[in-house]
Order: C-alpha cells, then structure tokens, then sequence
C-alpha cells in the first residue's frame, strides 16, 4: 500500500494526558485516538494489528473445534435478571430502556446469553461437548477509565463458553482451551505468565489467567523465583503450614485489659508493647451483600486479603465495613477491634497465622482499649472451618510450593479461563437428558481474550525509544520500502519492483511514496515500527538497497537480487527471537 | 471440521411467527435465532457466511486503497447534536446516560466520528483524498422490527466515507466505490441491480442504490422495460415533458365555484363532473419539521411524492399534515383544498402536469365547495420555481430516459453510496488547507453495504423447497461429506481420505459424523444447502462415491480418484452459474 493513502496521522509531540508508554506511543504513531472519554477509534494501522491478532485467535479456536458465533450486543434486562447479574453486577453495568420503555444493557460478558441459547437448543448429552466462541465489542462503563486502551469502556474481546454433560468434559475442554490460548499468545509474540487466577467472583471453582508482565500493568503477578508457581495477587499463597497444637507445651497467661489510647495502628502497638507486629493481630470489618458484618483477624504483619475472604464466604464481593456501621454494631471503633466479644451477629473469620498465635493481643471491642494475653478456646471459641488463609502474600515469602521465594512484578491481565460449573446453566435451566435420562445442568467454562487491550499490552513490552517495536506475526505491514527520492528514475523503478515482488511472496508492503525529507521519514518508519524496513537510496543504480531490522536496529547493504529470499528469512527471525 | 462438534440446531418445524422465507429458512436450518424482538444471534454456519461476505468486502475495499478503521459504537451525544442529528433522527436513535449522568447514542451510522477524526487530524489538502471504512455492529430502534434479519434492531454494516478536498475527488471516490460495490455483489453471487437512490435524507447530491430482487423487499425498484434505467420508487421518473405554453390557443373560461357536498375524492369528483381524473388536480397539505405547512398539488390520477417534495425543499422530513392543522389554517378539510385562495403562509408546490393543465377542476378552500375552470396565472400565482416532478412514477408510463415502459419489482438495499458534499464538514468544521493557503470544507461521500441484511437477501434468493442453496463463495463450507454409515471401514476411510485431501486443496469440508439415519442426513444437508454434496455409501469399497450438485440437484457417482480434481471446477462452475 502506498503510504500516501494511508491515513496515518503521526504527532511531533505526546499528548500530555498520556500516561502510560502504549497509550503514548499509540497515540503518537496515529493508530488510535480518543473519541470520548475511554472510548478510543482505532485507525488504520491499528486495526490491522487487530485483524492479525484476531486471525491468530479464529485459528487456534477452529483449531479445537471451537464454532464462531456472534449475539447481540444490546441485551434484554430480563435475561440478566434470570441470572441475578442485573442487580449484582454494579455501576459498570450500561443499562437503559428502548423507545417502547423496556429495559436492555449493553453486554459486557456473554454467559447468560450463550447458557439460553444453549438451554433452547441442545436436549441431549449426546450433542454435548460443544465450544463456542465470538470476537466482539464489550461494554463496561468504568468509573474511571484510564491507560489509553488498558482500561476502557468499549473494548474487543474474544468470549468463549464450554458446555459439557460431566465434569470431565469440562475439565477437557479448559485443557484444550489453556493450551489454545498458549499457543495464542506464543504466535503473537507477547510475553507472559500463566497464573492461578480468582474464579470467585464468576462462581467458578477454578481459573488461570494469563497476564503480560509490564510496568503499566494494573495487578500484581507473584511468583516464585525458582519454580513455576505464578498467581494473582489475590489468591498468591506464602508456605505457611499450621502448627498441630500451638498451645502445647504453652503456659496461657491471664486475660488483662489495659489502656491503649494512643495505639490505633498496629505500628503504635507494637511499639507500645514492643513486640513483633506478626505476635499481634488486627481486626478489620468487612460487610458481605448481604450486609452481615464479618470480622476478619490477621497478624499484625499482615494485610487482609478481601478477595479470598469473599471467596470464603461464597460471595462475589464482600467490602470494608464503614465505622459507623462498626461503631453501631460492635460498640468500638477502627483501631480498637478485636475478636474477643464480638456480638452474636458479627461473624469471625481467622487468618491461620493468626490462629496459631498463643497470648496474644488485641483490640478489646472498646475505644482506646487492648486485650493482653488473648488465647483462641479459652477467649474466644474457634473452629477449623473459621480458620484458613486470608492474608495478602508478601514479596520474600516462601512460595506455598515450597520452591523458591515470590517475587512480585506488575502485569495485564490479556486472558482469562474459568470453570464455571452450574451457576449459569442452574439460573437459566440449561440441562440436558444424561445417559440415563435424566436432566442434568450443563457445565460450563468461559474463556476470554482481551483483543483490543492485546494491542496495548504488546505496544508496553516492544517499543524502544524512537517508537514501536511490532513481532512480526503481528505487525501492520511486514516491510516498509523507504524510497529517499522518488523522483530518481533508479529509486523508482527498484521500489516499484520490490513492492510487486515482495508482494507477489505474500508480504504486506507499505511504501512511503510521499514527499517528504529522508529525516521525516526515518523517524516514522520508526516511530509506527514495522520489523523491516527497505532503503532505496542512491545505490540503487547499483543493485544496491540498506536493510533495518526495527527489532535490533541493525543495519546492511543488500544486493537487490537477495532480496526476495532474505527478507522471509529475516521475519522468521524475528518470530522466533521472540 | 465434524458436524458432531458444530453447533447447528436445525428445527422439524418453521416456528410460526417467521413470515419471510428468509427468516423461516434461516431459523429452521439452524444459522440464527432470535434473543430479543430484533436482535439476532448468528449461530455458527451463518457466522460463516458472514465471515465469507465480509472478507470479499475488504478485499475489494482494500483494492480501491480504502483504509480500514474501527470507531466506538457508543458516542457521546454531544458529536450528534453539533450536526444537528440528535435532534433530528427521530426515535430510532438509541439513546441512554453513563453513570455520569452524561448523554450517550448507539450509533446507527458514523458521518460525524469520522468527520470530527479527520477535522483533528487532516489539515492539508496535500493529505487527500483519503477512502476509510468499517464493518461493524449498528444499532436502529426501529418501532417494528420485521422479516427476520432484513430488519433488525443491532445489524452489521459496511460503513464507508471518503474525504476530498474538490468536487473531481468526490467523483472519483464515488465511481471508484460503485465499480467496488459492483465487484463485491458479483462475486457474493446475489442478484441485484443498481438504481437511482435517494440522497436527500443524507444531506446529499447523488446516490445509488444496489438492491436485490425479491418478494419479501420492502422497496419498490422501478424500471425501464427496455433500457437500464432503474430507480427506487421514491426517486424513480417517467417521460413527461412540460407544454411550453398550454393557455396558448386556449380560451380560459370563467372561474366558477360549485357545491360538491358527495365529492370527497377524487374518483367521487371525477364521477360527478364527468371527467377525466388527469384533468382535475388534488391539493395534499404537508407539514414542514420547521412547522409549516406547504399544500402540494398533482393531477388526480397520481399521487404526491413526499420525497420528492422534501428533497425540493430542503428538508431531511416532511409528513402529512394533521386535518386539524389544515382546517385550523385554511378553513377547509381534506377532499375540499385547492390552489386557489390559501391563506399567505401556506406555500405552493404544483406537479408539472397539474402546471400545464387549462380550465381545471380543483378544491376551493370550503367545505363540499370546488372551482371549476381553474387557470394557473388569472387565478393563482405560480412561478416556475414552484413546479417540478412532486408525483410518484407508475407501472406502464414511459421511462425519463424515453426507453421502455416502467416496471416495478420489490427489492431489498443491500447498498448505498451518496455523494454527501460538505453537510457534515461545515458541522464539525472539518477543513484543510486548498493548493492556495485557503480554508475549504472537504467534501465527503458515504458508503453502505448491509452486511447481515444480505445474509438473508441472499437466503431469499437461492433456496429450494429442500433449504438453503448458497453460492459458492459464501457458503459456510464448500463440500458436504456423507457417509452412511461410519462403522463400515471402507467407508470410514475414503471419508477420512476425502476429508484430508479436499482441506489439503484449501477447501472447507463438514464431515456428518453424526450416527444417524442416511434420510436426516441428507435432509439436513439439503436444508443447509452446501454447494456440493458427496455420499460416502456402499460402493466406496469399489472406489466409487455419489456427488450431488446442490444447485441443480444433479447427481451423479464418481471414482474417488477423480474427486478431488472435479470438485474445484464443480464449485467454479456454480460461481460461474450466479
């Protein structure tokens, strides 16, 4: 394609309200702008990298039988109401009514949608597995969107849903879909770490994420640095191993009450006490949607995990109480929480460290005031099923595999599968006849891709500092023909000559045919970064054009002769540097 | 890929409310279903097709270096009021608040996104002219959505607009998107012809329509008989050519009013003074958006054009006034109106034929009162900018080009190209800069092509009592495999082997794997309607197999050595036969 034809608006300067290295650089080499605020239009180049991303997704699903599908975007309130999302699913949800007053959202996930189609049309076991799969625009309407394409209301994503007769069935289908989705990612070029991931709030039981270590990225990927053991900050678990009977061999010291008017934080305690932050614990309130206020205890060291906590409780999200509801129900303030009589009708949760902690403190359920020698049975009745892991790991733990200690880097989540089991196939009776005849829910898995955000998460990681860096596989075009002067008879015959016989081999060829200085030029063939680019200058009289790889910056001569042949070879290599 | 693992619910029955054979075939073979009033999910063959009459659009869009581009579906009010559109469209627009309380549209169409993209980013007319296009979701609340996927609520569609800065590069973005627009249908194998359009509602100069023949059409394509004239019923003319003079040798008799209580219509008129309706006129009062009324007169044996009136005047809209209004300002109901005697702020259009009629009959502005031997001139005032073609064309008059006699057939839009001009440039103050430093609005086109709609144009077109009969190129698989029965081991294997070497050659193949009886699946089959069918049964042991050509139910057995070379140029042949 000749570049003069292209529309391609390339900006000398980076917007100021850029923050983040993609959103910059993707502005600034004229593939998106914004349209309004988190809504972005992706221009030409940039939809080229999407259809190529979308064709290494529609490969590799149709690769697992995978049937493309398409629904509405617009949805009938009514079939979110069936599944309870209508009410839960909270302020990002778009929601308005058609001229005849009736209620409709736009989707931002396709669960119930598929489940009903599914619960209509398939009757028997026999017709099951199937997977189906769509690439299309999704709607979120973020209270805050940010990151250029990060974080957006309206975003591509690919949403793929399992639906299987047995567990089995189910368990094969998030096989093959884990290893689609690798095999995805590894075509594209991109780095990054598959994770265990938090399938809670979908109501699933079991879920990987696949997140794109970046700077920019939003979650936290720990790991282990010497084994594989990679989750979510959320559900990342430290080697923590319970003691049988912590109290053995233990004198339990005397309940004592004492004034503690200046420690409010754990810090202030500790150093009152001068003891270890990880032999105290504190208390945080957490209320549940159901608006029961569960207590929930840790050692001082650390920090409570909410997402395992709702996990715990079976809801989709449980958040911090506020005080005054605090104050209302227990009679204390922040600060001055503890576990030791609460009222009947707050619900205690203990972390496992914190469970294994003999005489120790804690808030006393009264302004200014600490327990001293608290003790677990003697204080406060416990039972095994109150106690498990609700801290948030911290960087240097031991890894819960026992290899190794985690590490902590930020990264963006590009994909996610999930096993949802029956929530969805229960709410929308969605069952088939079993082999015995007899109905059972289907059980389902859903699995995404976020397409559009792909295109971000990859601009983060490959980009130098005069611009983008595309993989090959992956790129708007794979050569960039730079002629210096169009009007010199040589140049001209050997770029149009180029153009026809690289295109003829199945390349995409852009050719910058405007008249712009050598300078201008260079600097947007780098800045919009394509893996090749071919420089037709005065040598061309001679046979003899100047090659640059974008991914090394490495430059040569090349006879025009070995072109055609070298150029394929020079792509592969870059695929497979990646 | 094995029809065990595609999800095709095909139905016994036509479910009772699909009216269209579109809509019936499409249900019943399993390629939609419907998720609300209007909004349908393309189960996955017809994805298929989709995918198929999609990636030809962006071949040919990409052969006439159009760029292809994304922009949100969701836009902000504040882009449609700055055109005027918000106010405008009616109640077709979707229109909803984020949860910021601010305005948002689902966007039917996308003249002002683009425009405000190239009025930010195009500054020079040394940038144009530039062609960009989508394929993308569209949203129209229609009040009745109908006739399956021929009107919807959410639709795919091509959007296409080019940007000049001259009137030459208008034209020859228009000529090259028709030429692309003709390539696109022909090679999708729907028969269509190209017509004169509507471009008045657009804000627009000129336009063509592509519409597909058939009987669930909503639009009327009227012809010429013998020549290749051809317009939509709104646009279409005939031969009628104005008398230079017709009071010349004429006596003008006296004006005279009349009692004419039983003479409501024109046929009642024409009945009570003997003559012939082409002699007398009807007077129609129309209502301006801007509240005014205008009364419209045409001879009685025509009826008035309210698109041609609306395009006279200038407005995207006119109705029918309410017969309150009317009688509230001209003192006279329906069936007594008439040219002669309306107060000063309704204005007069008249029909050239009603302009070149001598001593005519007309309503005098009083209830069950008419004037006879009325006379332009004497006894109303008209100039010539107040006559023009107002009357809708009918079968069998002579065609405007002066060949043939019109005909009308129905059709349905499958595509649309207008030559806008500057109505959304002037806006949004899209300019550049001319050859001599000046600001000029660039001047636009706009390009449609109804992406699902022709999913089941095509469907109206090709099909059989038996089902579905795709064209080869957008059919969602080129060849059907059929064995008989899997468990016979010859049998297997040639489907295995067919299977193999057919994908091989690039072709797409559905294995029925499914242990059924050889009559449902051959009734699926059929109902599916893939171009070529080829039965696997007790002669593969012998080398022989049955192919059926969908098309033209021809069958006929095959050694399965030939197979594979016949098969390409069987699917060439039915290209061919479109």
């Amino acid at each position: 394609m000749k570049q003069s034809q292209l529309f391609m608006p390339t900006l000398r300067e980076i917007p100021a309200d850029a923050e983040v290295k993609s959103h910059q650089l993707l502005l600034k080499a004229g593939y998106i702008r914004p349209v309004t605020a988190g809504m972005f239009a992706y221009l030409p180049l940039a939809k080229r990298v999407l259809n190529k991303i979308e064709a290494i997704i529609r490969e590799e699903m149709d690769a697992v039988d995978a049937n493309e599908m398409l629904v509405p975007e617009v949805l009938p309130a009514e079939l979110w109401e069936r599944s309870g999302r209508y009410a839960t699913y909270g302020q990002d949800l778009y929601k308005f009514k058609n001229r005849q007053d009736r209620d409709f959202i736009l989707g931002p996930t396709h669960e119930e949608t598929f489940t009903e189609l599914f619960a209509n049309d398939v009757k028997s076991y026999k017709k099951l597995p199937l997977l189906v799969y769509q690439i299309q625009a999704k709607f979120r309407d973020e209270g805050r969107p940010r990151f250029g394409l990060l974080r957006t209301r309206e975003f591509i994503m690919k949403d793929a849903y399992s639906f299987s007769a047995d567990q089995a069935g189910l368990d094969a289908a998030f096989t093959k879909m884990e290893a689609a989705y690798v095999k995805i990612f590894d075509r594209i070029g991109i780095d990054y770490r598959v994770i265990v991931g938090d399938a809670g709030a979908m109501g699933g039981s079991d879920s990987k994420e696949f997140s794109a270590p970046a700077a920019a990225g939003e979650d936290t990927i720990v790991y282990s640095d010497q084994s594989e053991y990679a989750a979510n900050l959320e559900m990342a678990k430290d080697a923590y191993v319970r003691q049988e009977n912590p109290q053995e061999g233990q004198e339990l010291a005397e309940l004592q009450k004492i004034d503690t008017p200046n420690a409010k934080t754990i810090a202030e305690l500790a150093e009152l006490l001068d003891e270890d932050p990880a032999q105290l614990v504190k208390t945080i309130m957490v209320v549940t949607p159901d608006e029961d206020l569960v207590a929930v205890v840790t050692t001082g060291d650390f920090e409570v995990n909410l997402v395992k906590v709702q996990n715990h409780l079976g809801y989709p999200e449980v958040e911090l109480a506020d005080e005054g509801l605090v104050k209302e129900t227990v009679g204390a303030s922040f600060g001055s929480l503890g576990p030791v009589g609460l009222p009947e009708n707050v619900q205690l949760l203990v972390d496992e460290r914190a469970a294994d902690l003999v005489n120790f403190a804690a808030g006393a359920n009264e302004d200014g005031k600490h327990f001293l020698n608290v003790n677990w049975g003697r204080d406060v009745e416990l039972n095994d099923d109150q106690v498990a892991d609700f801290r948030t790991a911290k960087e240097g733990d031991l890894s819960v595999d026992g290899k190794g200690k985690l590490q902590f880097t930020k990264g963006i989540e590009i994909g996610h599968i999930f096993k949802l089991g029956t929530k969805y196939s229960k709410a929308l009776g969605a069952q088939v006849l079993d082999e015995n005849g007899r109905n059972t829910d289907m059980i389902m898995g859903s699995y995404g891709i976020g397409v559009s955000r792909l295109l971000a998460a990859i601009a983060e990681q490959k980009s130098d500092d005069k611009g983008l860096v595309w993989p090959a596989s992956v790129a708007p075009f794979d050569v960039h023909l730079v002629p210096i002067n169009l009007k010199d008879d040589d140049q001209a015959k050997v770029t149009a000559e180029l153009e026809a016989s690289l295109t003829d081999q199945g390349l995409e060829v852009l050719v910058d045919d405007r008249k712009e200085r050598p300078g201008v030029k260079f600097a947007d063939a780098d800045l919009i970064g394509l893996p090749i680019r071919i420089t037709i200058g005065k040598k061309a009289g001679e046979g003899i054009v100047e090659v640059t790889v974008r991914g090394t910056q490495s430059e040569f001569e090349m006879r025009i002769s070995e072109v055609n042949e070298s150029i394929a070879v020079l792509l592969d290599g870059q695929e497979d540097a990646q």
